[in-house]
């Protein structure tokens, strides 16, 4: 075991503060990393806050962070994919069974026996749980670690491992959206994201936004028309006319105005979850045969395909980069949706 | 014109009696039908009663009745499907605007301008509403008339022309369920035929119901398993194992504990529209990328399939037949559900 520096809270509310960790040495398949950027997910402030007790009570100290880039320091015997001096990539799990079917079908997102990036239970017992990527290092299996394109700006990369792959699993999987509309709902880490993938897909891309204010940057990023969802003329103009919906909206919200946007066969993903149940419309499931769905993270194979997609495409996240001495502040922003769209914690900081 | 015998209702407290109506002579594309049989479906009952106002106000008096099965009597000389003798069926529809996308590509369920088989707007203006199957004859252009295969039971025919198309569409849409584990929710007049189409196609059928005393029953429509769903434990048994679920209620149910029941990219289909919003919990959609969609009768190509499928594997709906003068009292047996599945008046009754 080694000691690492990292940042952690102590307590729900606590704020996130300088501190030293254990990690594990280097097993037979295991990659050390020396962690560059970590990009700050809704879901670290989540968990730092305890927020999810029910589904997922956080152990305290918690080290959050699960959007991970950094460079290989060492690799154990077995390693075949990474060596020292190469870029690598960590994303929301850290390991999983490997035998059960859906791990069998390179589906470890939804894996029973997932490990966490951070507060999940460790196998190798290091510690109480899993520390995430405010850190400037951690060891993690090979078949859970990433190779990330080298033309891509890093501190970019970091969200593409959770905002990334959450946005780009359910439009691939939608299947071919070339000049079909598709629409985004809501603009923010994952918004943009999903802006970013339907564009680089050919989609013809319509955002739906409450805020007048994101027209012009929602253009910027690709979209070729926002929709304002308060205005409800507007909204009646593009009734039934929806291939494909990405519903990025974690907060409460009308459901319904939605799902009558979308044409004949037409399906309307979320991929952020309200905590409250949605309350949907049957009829507007009905007149349409429309369909609701759900989607989480991805599998590490589709997590690959999505980092090497961005190396085509030259897609990255578009980030606010800070030293990790500001992350409390940046929680506080992140609450007031005050960031063009994602942190980027520089781990540089951290030395210091 | 000519006059033909119904049962009509004059107001939404009056019950249903006999009467006259007008029929139009067959225009050049007309297909004339003596009805033989004619189902009840939960439609007529809430359009009779105007329990569907806000959506669908009745106008009175209403001819109900959108199950139909009969014989030619009678073709207009552009008729080229059908000659006088022939079996002939009418569901949901007798016409469409045959020119909007849907239309092209036989989805005339889903044509905006689409004429209800009755309390629609009749585009020949014999009527001030269309007038539907509990009446001894009707007309209708050819193109929404069926033909039915000659060796199948005319009784248990008539409710394959709503119910049967309803059921069939989203578990033939969905794709191969050979050997997949089907659930049904609910076993009435919808259900039941979804446990015949499910066991024709091959799959493991599952019934879902809150009555102990319908599991022999269940079984003997073809039904592999039973689950009684207020049984927490045996719901908790079967989570996570299903690949289609079609849910036939359309009272408020808890739909997340048949959501809970979808296994890895599993999805369930409403075909009843429950009145009050459903309470969809977002996890339980994420969890599994599973989804939930909306499916409505089907299109004139698809109904036309389904026939023949019935034909060839020998399907029909489990009637009760009735006379056309005991229509009021299958109304209220209907409402207690107390039917096995579906009741089908005998036309020949209102000759009397």
């Amino acid at each position: 075991m080694y000691k690492a520096k990292a940042y952690s809270a102590a307590s729900a509310t606590s704020p996130l503060a300088s501190t030293t960790i254990q990690r594990r040495d280097t097993t037979d398949r295991d990659v050390q990393i020396e962690i560059l950027f970590c990009g700050i997910c809704h879901s670290d402030l989540h968990s730092v806050r305890d927020e999810w007790h029910s589904i997922m009570p956080t152990v305290y100290p918690i080290v959050p962070g699960h959007e991970i880039v950094g460079r290989v320091t060492k690799v154990g015997p077995g390693v075949t994919k990474f060596k020292p001096g190469e870029l690598a990539a960590v994303g929301c799990l850290v390991d999983s069974d490997h035998t059960c079917p859906n791990c069998k079908d390179g589906l470890e997102q939804l894996c029973p026996n997932q490990t966490l990036t951070f507060n999940g239970t460790d196998k190798h017992q290091t510690a109480p749980v899993t520390y995430g990527g405010y850190s400037e290092s951690i060891v993690v299996d090979e078949h859970f670690v990433l190779r990330v394109p080298t033309n891509l700006n890093l501190a970019g990369v970091a969200p593409l491992l959770c905002a990334g792959i959450t946005t780009y699993s359910p439009i691939r999987r939608w299947g071919d959206i070339t000049r079909k509309k598709v629409g985004v709902v809501g603009l923010g880490g994952l918004g943009h994201m999903g802006v970013k993938f339907a564009k680089a897909f050919g989609a013809h891309v319509v955002v739906f936004t409450t805020s007048p204010g994101k027209k012009e940057d929602a253009l910027r990023l690709g979209a070729d028309e926002v929709i304002i969802s308060t205005n409800a003329k507007e909204m009646q103009q593009h009734a039934g006319s929806f291939n494909f919906i990405l519903d990025t909206i974690a907060a409460d919200h009308d459901i319904n105005a939605y799902i009558n946007m979308l044409g004949r066969d037409g399906n309307i993903t979320l991929v952020g979850a309200p905590e409250t149940p949605l309350q949907v419309s049957a009829f507007a499931l009905l007149f349409g045969r429309r369909s609701l769905s759900g989607s989480i993270i991805g599998g590490i194979p589709e997590t690959q395909e999505m980092l090497d997609f961005c190396g085509a495409h030259n897609i990255t996240a578009d980030v606010e980069v800070i030293p990790i001495q500001k992350v409390n502040e940046a929680y506080e922003r992140m609450v007031r949706s005050d960031v063009k769209y994602r942190f980027s914690i520089d781990m540089a900081s951290l030395k210091g």
